[in-house]
């Protein structure tokens, strides 16, 4: 745990095969900032050690060091990255109308998502214990909601992609790796 | 479900029980913004019916109904409130470092504190069938981020209340409601 602060100190603590690690790659790409990445060893559990739970209480990645200051969790690190250095204001515009829009999908990627399609995933490809009816249950909330947010446009908010698709998009990608078929039922 | 639109149609669809819409009751009434409630039978799935999905797509309480739009999602209607009516911007700050400190908390209560804490109430007061020992996992991680939060200070973002201990407040409040004896591990 030695990395050098390049890119103005700019540092993500980073797990490969997170998805939420992947949802702010995907948006400092999009961003065209740079940002070193720092492994961090889930297996070996530094994210629970008592440095990296100074960073972040609640003990994951992802974790962005920015300027001297640390920010947490998915979405916010993606707020804190559309407002720094999104100068066109294309991910999260600075409309209210659209803002709350955003974040309620963003609510949905944090709970439904999260404790429907990630953990369902995360059985398959960490091997952890999960009860998966009580995962496709939820996941049929959160790929229901989704095609009816999508019904009639190719993004969930507005006519562009905001982070409410950055966010969405990780976990649902990968369904199959999370051993789900749903079938969503429409209203 | 014939609810009069009086407060200039201001509505709230509602569930006197749930944690979700007491957040925002709360924030109504520090706000001293009037609102209407709508209760939702829940027993009997009026959340899951065509008529609710299309006020929201995930098909749950609250939504929030104001000047002819439609709001769901706890989090979001929260800071849709506070934009619209918090004339001091003290719940929701004008500040985007406060702004994504406020998001972090609001993460976790759509995440841990929903499917630890939240989800144990439900299958205490609801019934329910969950997984106890799973939501007990899952509950220390909040309660131990929390208690890390607060660590230094009486509330989770800067010196005054903001709609994360609002988020964050209910189903924290009632853990014995949900039969969990929580031991967050300090760091």
């Amino acid at each position: 745990m030695h990395a050098q602060l390049t890119n103005n100190g700019r540092l993500l603590y980073d797990f490969e095969l997170s998805g939420n690690c992947h949802k702010v790659r995907l948006l400092l790409s999009f961003l065209g900032v740079e940002c070193q990445r720092v492994p961090v060893d889930l297996a070996g559990r530094e994210q629970k050690s008592d440095w990296f739970l100074r960073l972040n209480p609640r003990g994951q990645v992802p974790v962005l060091m920015d300027g001297g200051r640390v920010y947490w969790d998915s979405s916010a690190i993606m707020v804190y990255l559309a407002y720094s250095y999104d100068e066109e204001e294309a991910w999260f515009p600075d409309d209210v109308e659209l803002q709350v829009q955003i974040l309620q999908w963003m609510s949905l990627a944090q709970n439904e998502i999260q404790f429907g399609l990630a953990r369902a995933r995360a059985a398959h490809v960490f091997g952890r214990q999960v009860d998966m009816e009580d995962c496709r249950r939820i996941a049929d909330v959160a790929l229901g909601a989704l095609e009816r947010g999508l019904d009639h446009s190719r993004w969930l908010v507005g006519n562009a992609p905001t982070l409410a698709d950055v966010a969405c998009y990780p976990y649902v990608a990968w369904p199959t790796r999370g051993g789900l078929r749903c079938s969503p039922t429409r209203p």
